[in-house]
């Protein structure tokens, strides 16, 4: 799907987290263009992690879309794909649903006259649009916009959208809790890089933050959504209670904010730079996502599961491949901070320290790590 | 009007028509960014331009769009904005019509909920919509949305529209005709840079590739407006009868060929690009406009006028301005075919050449050179 392409790690690590939704700092972007470390070449990984969830949206659609009375006005279905990046996965994720969309409708309505498709295509403003839109496919069931824009804020007029689809967006949080970067606050986050193996306070002001932007995302597409109207969310998850050290992709932050420190110890970088950096990143339980879906009250669940975005991925992990891949969705918001010689310096590293302690990533805890949820508009 | 913003000539020799409406050849777009001879900081002669034409618009809005039948099933109002180009000026045009669409429904529907709007800013695929996006007004009255595409084709779905706005668009070509080049053809247009002055031929070939491409252009909006829906064209015109040079904008198209010829012997350039090398404009007569209308057969003419965009520019042409507005709508034509330095120089020398004229450039046609049609969706 196309932001689980935004999850370079899903394939290796069990669904969590280095994604390249923007938040809404302009910097914060996937690489665009198509240079070697582009997100256009680096996201084929997302691409295969996509095919887990493809069956069960399938199933959500045949079985929970009245596509027929959605188009009862009109033959058009209007779609809103939230987080959209740069491609290419976004327009086969796109593509797939809107196949399953028709099939539906097939077997609804067989003898009517065929649907037409508009499909936003969402992101921040900052996100490459030219890259996105030269990159439309030529031949496509469906006509495009492109939509910049924040999407915790509404992005659509009322009650015009079908379908929601965000996938891989969602964990990234609009902006850091400022207690991150206040030494006088117990959540003050020196020397790391993200909430792995952070005192509570820090993960609370996380947490807290999650939960503010999801009921303001929730609030906006209630409003856009018509009634009956399906939203499609697929974000790194993980389960109820489980520390967030035993996930897989913890490794990879805590390598990050060692190699970092490695580097202020040798005077490369300042310590002050490391402990004001922080990954605005968050991976809710269920539990929390379900607490916030009732918390709005708009939305009926009909599935709020944990997956394994790993399930497609034979053999060992190529590490270099990984970190190639997380480069690419996370370069723009490093750059913000570090010049641009620190960074190649701390994915070198961090590349050698992952092959070094490649059983560790191996050992890592990888499954039922990705949330599919799909809600209905009561 | 946005593209009224498209014709930096239109202020000075009365409406025609050195645009910046991409054809759909990729390098034909304006000048993107915010730099000297960007769009975004030469388009404000566009901008005093389009005064004239408001309040026609807002007359046609009043009396011939039923915003109360076309808001029923929704209370939202979707527009398209085709040939948008990177603004700003397209910013002040759709805030323009939508007050003007808001005013009329408060007359119909004095107590209804607040309208919402959806606006669609269409361009080529390399239009810079990046810039675009970026330059959003903060606090806009409408949702937006970018559509990469030409507009001879279908970009929305059936009936989905309530009001196209096209203005200073229509008038660039889809191509150039073959014939322009075929040294063989009597339509050969060797030494010249468009059909000002130049054989019949020439002028047949570039009319039958205009009205092939607004047949496709009207053939698309018949199936994207609704029934009741208006389409606003504003573009520049001429009376009908009149010869092509009898316009001051003539004058521009014969010295930039002069000028090229010039360099052409002075060996700085070949002949062979001078005579390969054609504008894809066209200024097409109220009469040939209304035939093809006609010939459409979907929609009724509720205005087809000739306007005098010049009516708010008092006192001399100030020639240094008005060629820097025609390199920024220009120069992305320019640079398919004739290195920097040969553009560099050739609107040196057509300042010079200008300046030397400028009498010349006072005297020509300017009125009623400015084409407002309003058509309605029937």
């Amino acid at each position: 799907m196309a932001k689980v392409a935004h999850d370079p790690s899903s394939l290796i690590d069990g669904g969590e987290t280095i994604s390249v939704r923007p938040v809404p700092d302009s910097s914060l972007h996937v690489n665009g263009g198509d240079g070697p470390y582009s997100y256009t070449r680096n996201s084929y990984y997302q691409r295969l992690a996509a095919n887990v969830v493809q069956k069960k949206i399938n199933g959500a659609i045949t079985m929970k879309l009245d596509v027929e009375k959605l188009s009862s006005g009109s033959n058009t279905i209007f779609v809103a794909d939230l987080g959209c990046a740069v491609g290419p996965n976004t327009f086969d994720a796109m593509q797939d649903v809107l196949e399953f969309i028709k099939q539906k409708y097939k077997l609804q309505c067989p003898k009517s006259k065929m649907l037409e498709f508009l499909v936003f295509f969402n992101d921040q403003p900052s996100n490459d649009f030219n890259a996105l839109f030269m990159s439309f496919p030529q031949e496509r069931p469906y006509f495009a916009a492109g939509v910049p824009g924040s999407f915790h804020q509404r992005l659509f007029p009322e009650s015009s959208i079908h379908l929601v689809h965000c996938s891989y967006a969602l964990h990234w949080l609009s902006k850091l809790p400022q207690e991150l970067l206040d030494k006088n606050s117990l959540a003050w986050n020196k020397g790391r890089v993200h909430y792995t193996n952070a005192p509570d306070e820090v993960v609370k002001a996380y947490a807290s933050q999650f939960a503010k932007d999801m009921l303001d995302f929730l609030d906006a597409r209630a409003k856009e959504l018509v009634i009956g109207g399906m939203m499609i969310m697929i974000m790194p998850g993980m389960p109820d209670g489980m520390p967030y050290s035993q996930l897989a992709a913890s490794l990879m932050y805590d390598f990050m904010a060692s190699c970092f420190m490695d580097m202020a110890n040798e005077g490369l970088i300042s310590e002050d730079q490391v402990d004001s950096f922080n990954l605005p990143i968050y991976t809710p339980s269920a539990e929390e996502m379900t607490a916030l879906v009732a918390r709005n009250g708009h939305f009926s669940i009909e599935s709020l599961e944990l997956t394994n975005p790993a399930s497609l991925v034979d053999g060992p992990v190529d590490i270099k491949a990984w970190v190639i891949h997380v480069r690419a969705a996370m370069e723009g918001m490093l750059t913000k901070h570090f010049t641009g010689d620190s960074i190649d310096e701390m994915f070198e590293r961090l590349t050698q320290k992952l092959l070094k302690f490649s059983e560790q990533v191996e050992s890592g805890y990888k499954e039922r790590t990705q949330l599919l949820v799909v809600l209905i508009r009561k």
